[in-house]
């Protein structure tokens, strides 16, 4: 057994709290070269002792582990524990063919040091404080991502200047086309009809840009989305209809026109505000390239020292105003990596003081780890997720064997807890839209939206993808929504709200389906897996492939009533083997008891 | 180059900000793998970009890696870099021989992906809030734990009941010899002597036991040691003789006749603290064993919640209070690992905001990063390091190689600026005492106190030690301290004495100096490594055998002055080749520039 493939290192996603009893551990191995793994774990404090008349007490014990996925390199194998006392001694017995391995924080044995219990891993004690704990309801809700300048526009009055026809033109990144909360609060059935139980966002505060991620007053409603009253009737609206409302917080920086930015460019260095941006020096020049930190390198975005007491304390209040004042039910962190995990962990405390339900989700593009610990974030925009889906399924840039590997990494990288709540996305303002990407074939739009919907997970959709709209990277899938039923695609629209009821309507569709790669082949370039939960199997099977594929269900149906979850049929197989054809690029929804 | 080997992950030991400029990275991997390893990084918004005019501007840069340690699997490397804009994307190439293998978050490439940064490594950004920040003073002091019962007896008339004479008995867990603050303040020139500069007391809190651990009132000095006047004076003459304080916070749970808890044996479920403690059930029963968490499984330590808001507010105040009203310089924080982190995150912003360079040290056994990333510790007792060492040269259970590859691996576990402070030590109330670990050799006792006063860190000397005190596990480490000179060993008291000048008097031998390791034998059990800072290289050579050993001194030292620390006597090498002769468990160290 390869030892230097051996990972495990307490508190973080190979050990953790799943709940205030639940311990999760894992293991990662050498791919294919260990056949059995085994958790040897006791009590730190009664380790290897007996006691009579304590029927709970156990000098220590031996449970196998699960292999839970695979990737290029490596196995991974988890265990789930209830420790009696809520602390915990471990460490891993490896098996494969007579070579016996065990494992420990010391290091590598060839028999498990029972006599010394100071050799193992260690889980302390699982404090209830620590536990990744989320909203309940974000377990089972369908997100819808709007960038309200460009949903619909339902009150001409609040237009900006220069407000162009709606879809008159294609996206700039200065036009406006006059989208507000009147548009939204008028097509709130659409998206009841669709299935929605989220609306994020894009930022709602006066701003000078179509996309308002340069703030000029955290305090008020952009006028041309509408005013405190609208927006506070769009949440009564949203909450009517069973609809949650996040809203997206850029407290990384704020705009150019941000009075305390102004005064500074004003009065330099004898601006009170001096101290709430990052300046290098005076007099602040934004040429050639800005002597202040910035967005990227962008002048008109200044960065706000989130270190100091007066920033701090007012963006927290902007925080808990919201939440406080509108009801509203999450926050979106813009570019939330950069702003330091101290503020972040404040933020957290302070909202969720005020609604402990609230969602909390960061916008971090990569290994988001250090804030997924239970003390920042909720979620973050889980992008490598549905990265991994879109090389497979839209731009055929990996292969089905790469395709699990990629998708078993982005699903481990994190505790199961976390990836419960993980907001997947196919695309948003940032990316190009995901009928674009796959070139307007819709079958593999649809062979996406199945992967989103039966993926664990928070699910997003970006408006307009679900009716097949088009567009490159930003501006370009920053488009007006189509609301012309002709011009939109109809059926990939029932395509999606079918998903969405699929996943509402079984549980082992969604979050508490456990998944499993069946199989994934190269030359067909099919991928088939399950989600099971209380007895329920859904077999999924994706032909990515431009030929008819005939695949073998693996499992012993003959005489079972097997549902098509697409079609609605139900077909009760004769014999002990069932294969299924499937269409180049179509895919098969089956499910049985 | 063995893909399965080769390990980096941002935010812990692999990746963290040395300073606010700057970022260390490491890469681990398989050892004598890979011959050269580069660090490519750039900024993660101007990545490979140019802008005219810039000076500071670079698409992207390669530099090499230090090889910066080895363990019996792995090689490590490192890299420091600072920002331009304070983040940075990155990846690392690898080269053996002809081959080359880059890696990055996205996985292992042939060539650097350079034209996508967005499957690199990222720190967002170098938020000065989360850089791991200690106290100044911690990387220059050197400790002295004492354990009032048994340090000395100043005031006859402060004796609990039963006291029995200095020294006249074995120390058992109920007896009582009467220590207390007076015989401390008595005897601070015997510690300013030593060289000695901070003490650490285990607990002086009103409790039942002669430890003290379980508390009774935390608001209260226990009568035995003297009264809050005496404290606050004994706290006054160490600093100013130099030294500084540091109290023992036993948090994780209180002690039987805690009066809250008594409370609650007294009126179960109708106490008004009844949650300030985790009871299982009604009524409260201590047997078979308790049906309420306690420490291990000692009925007399009831944990304490502190998740609860009253219990928490308590010992923040009670964390404020000692550092407030005396003046105390330092918490250590008993079965730190037990209680929550959410706790511990509170309780440093509270006691930091009332004496923003105080140290906080956690007592955690086992790897304790997800303690040591800024937002809780300053550091932990550094067990783990030092028991490579007493492996070594104590007890010889593991040969030079095994003692290399155990000290590089806790060295790295941690970042840098951690292991600057981290706690070191060779014993404490809580381990048998090293003179008798070392069956009384006190050669092999001078080799460890020489390991850990040239070490990395905070070392600290558990009372009594200095003097070659023998003593096992509790009680027997507890042992009043011996004052007749006659009965100390002299010798060792004088070249600890020593160890700790050198320490102070030369920058490379302590916290600056860079450690390297540049031989161990198994055949000759000798280990060699150099201290190096500006311009000062320090070598210290151990014989870990029982014959004498000639070891060649891997530099060319040819008419330089060559200082042998230890006897002060000087010599200059006539020829370009200086080996040295070491007797049987014996060591040198030699000096120059």
């Amino acid at each position: 057994m390869l030892k230097e493939a051996i990972y495990h290192r307490p508190k973080n996603n190979f050990a953790y709290a799943y709940n205030k009893e639940t311990l999760h551990l894992r293991l990662r191995t050498k791919r294919n070269d260990v056949e059995k793994v085994y958790l040897i774990s006791g009590d730190p404090y009664s380790w290897g002792q007996t006691k009579e008349g304590v029927a709970c007490w156990k000098p220590w014990e031996k449970i196998e582990m699960t292999k839970k996925g695979r990737t290029d390199l490596f196995d991974y194998w988890e265990a789930a524990i209830e420790p009696k006392f809520r602390r915990l001694k471990y460490g891993f017995e490896l098996l494969c063919g007579e070579n016996k391995l065990v494992y420990t924080e010391k290091g590598f044995w060839d028999n498990a040091p029972l006599d010394d219990n100071s050799t193992y891993f260690t889980f302390p004690f699982l404090n209830e404080e620590d536990v990744f704990q989320i909203p309940a309801w974000v377990k089972d809700t369908v997100w819808y991502q709007i960038f309200p300048e460009r949903f619909a526009n339902g009150n001409r009055l609040n237009d900006p200047e220069g407000t162009l026809t709606w879809g008159s033109l294609e996206p700039t990144p200065t036009n406006f086309f006059g989208g507000d909360f009147e548009g939204v609060i008028q097509h709130i059935d659409y998206l009841v009809q669709l299935g929605i139980t989220g609306i994020y966002f894009t930022p709602i505060f006066k701003a000078y840009s179509n996309h308002k991620y340069d703030t000029i007053d955290y305090m008020e409603i952009d006028p041309q989305f509408g005013d405190k009253e609208t927006f506070k009737r769009l949440v009564q609206v949203c909450h009517e209809k069973g609809i949650k409302v996040m809203l997206d917080a850029v407290f990384n920086h704020s705009g150019f026109y941000f009075p305390q930015f102004q005064d500074v460019l004003e009065n330099g260095e004898k601006s009170k505000y001096k101290d709430w941006f990052y300046i290098h020096d005076f007099p602040v020049q934004t040429k050639p390239i800005p002597n202040y930190d910035t967005f990227a390198f962008t002048y008109a975005m200044p960065k706000l020292n989130t270190g100091h007491p007066e920033v701090r304390a007012y963006l927290l209040e902007v925080g808990r105003y919201w939440v406080r004042e509108f009801d509203i039910d999450g926050w979106r962190l813009d570019v939330a990596n950069e702003v330091s995990h101290d503020f972040w962990r404040e933020f957290r405390k302070e909202v969720k003081a005020v609604k402990p339900d609230l969602y909390i989700l960061g916008e971090i593009w990569h290994d988001s780890m250090p804030w997924l610990q239970g003390d920042q974030f909720d979620a973050v925009m889980n992008y490598p997720y549905t990265n991994a889906a879109i090389q497979f399924f839209a731009q055929g840039k990996i292969n089905a064997e790469e395709f699990v590997s990629k998708t078993t990494e982005a699903l481990l990288m994190y505790p199961e807890n976390v990836t419960e709540v993980a907001f997947n996305l196919l695309g948003s303002h940032d990316t190009p839209r995901i009928a674009s990407v796959c070139n307007e074939n819709t079958m593999k739009v649809k062979q996406l939206f199945t992967f989103l919907l039966s993926s664990s997970g928070s699910p997003c959709i970006y408006y307009g993808d679900e009716i097949g709209m088009t567009g490159d990277m930003d501006p370009g899938c920053r488009k007006c929504m189509i609301w012309e039923e002709d011009k939109q695609d109809q059926d990939l629209l029932e395509f999606v709200s079918k998903l969405i009821k699929l996943r509402k309507e079984n549980q082992a569709f969604g979050n508490k389906g456990t998944f499993q790669i069946l199989s994934a082949n190269n030359e067909t370039n099919h991928v088939m897996y399950t989600k099971t939960y209380q007895g329920q199997t859904i077999v999924f099977v994706y032909n990515n492939s431009n030929t008819r594929i005939r695949v073998d269900i693996p499992f012993n149906l003959k005489g079972k009533r097997v549902l098509n979850l697409l079609t609605g049929d139900y077909f009760i197989p004769e014999k002990v083997e069932l294969d299924v054809v499937i269409l180049p690029f179509d895919l098969v929804i089956l499910s049985f008891n």
